[in-house]
């Protein structure tokens, strides 16, 4: 499934990967997680129906849609649509109303809010480390704290 | 066909984008560049039987296939594949014995060199912003000269 | 004091800035601030006897002490001592017993926490802007919030 | 002299370390190179009287000059001054008229250029890991050929 050539170089074939789940109708396939800079890089597909909750880019992300239709603040993005969310974006709730598969590279740490505005939790590197590697717990983990 | 919101929001859709011409077979539509950085992000298609020449990466780059099959040094990457290709990386004549779709995210200049390894000429955020803004000069720059 | 040319080219005399209050017994002076990377650069220092609270780093960061003496997880750092802090670096309280003077290039956001582990701040880019326009209000902003 | 802990925290004594030659009257002490990015960081001394060739920034640079004075395009920066050179800066010879000591970040390559405009040589982070490892060959790798 994986080649890696000259110790860097690296080819997948995605379709042999299993999904992680990342919330409810939300699943990930994380494919490279820098951690030197903090940047990674996965598919994930979202349910129809499913939400991806408010947050704010404390780095910028880009990608595509692959197949279905994403609806954000900024617009509809159907299919074939490139996304550039810059770092300081906030936003609101992201829904589909179609089974969608987005690719994303995410060159800094995400926070989710609630309601009030409170951070609930920071989504960072680690948790995408930990997501690639299919731990059971990787979306626990909250606004970073250090290892107790 | 595209709408920015907050100044630096991009949706873009690529459908209704045009190809420029990058070299024989090969096309492009550049979806960002950006000036401070140099990180570049297109899509690129090769017609089936086209080369993209031999070149060493002087900076990384990742991507997608999204269509097709890519052979490269490192293997032959289907659709669904995804590829790290490092800082350093030189690259053989990468070929396509299919018509292939690829997307991809470059983060430095990509230097091609001739058989003799002799630089002939080095594809900078420069010559990605040409091509975006649909130069027909947009490829014949050598070398990342100063301008006259 | 201040000279650009070409729109993008920087030269500051440093001297010439005045020192922003950062905590007890520390000031700044940020000398550039991507808005588009977040990354960002300043002069930081530090009375004999202060402390920059435990953090982790949620981007990298390296430096050099210019005058005096850092004390950290890592060693003693005196002067013409150069200093990389990985991302995911976990930091106890950073003192000094002199006078002391740093130059720092920032690639991330850095979360404060308290004993417990619990995150009491989030010094992001938007901080170091804040500071940089000499904002009082500029490190009391919790969690990276979204604007009310 | 070196002190590294968790695998990728660096402190460095710069004092300890010893100059390699990268040009005419110009010592240089790389002090780390991110194989990753191409990033890398470095003291550099120029005597009175030496000078810097003309150079294009294939990425950006800033640094601090912390002896002496730099005299180049934008103006003369004594001691103190803080400097950013954009992505794609063309800078003309850079001189000084006193013994000079420079702090730097470089983020790209660098291409140097005779009068022409040609371009002779590129300082990638190749060279700079080279001149790290003290090689005497450091910096006549021309234009990045792909190894022979």
């Amino acid at each position: 499934m994986t080649t890696t050539i000259d110790d860097q170089e690296i080819l997948l074939e995605t379709g042999a990967m299993d999904w992680q789940q990342m919330g409810e109708g939300v699943g990930i396939k994380v494919l490279r997680v820098s951690e030197e800079t903090g940047q990674w890089t996965a598919l994930i597909r979202m349910a129809a129906g499913s939400t991806f909750a408010a947050h704010k880019h404390l780095g910028a992300a880009d990608g595509m849609v692959l197949e279905g239709c994403l609806e954000y603040r900024v617009g509809t993005a159907p299919a074939g649509s490139y996304l550039f969310e810059p770092l300081g974006a906030v936003h609101e709730a992201t829904t589909c109303s179609t089974d969608t598969l987005l690719y994303f590279n995410v060159y800094g740490p995400i926070a989710f809010h609630d309601d009030a505005g409170e951070v609930t939790q920071i989504l960072t590197h680690e948790t995408a480390l930990a997501m690639q590697q299919g731990s059971k717990e990787h979306f626990t983990a909250d606004r970073s704290k250090p290892a107790a």
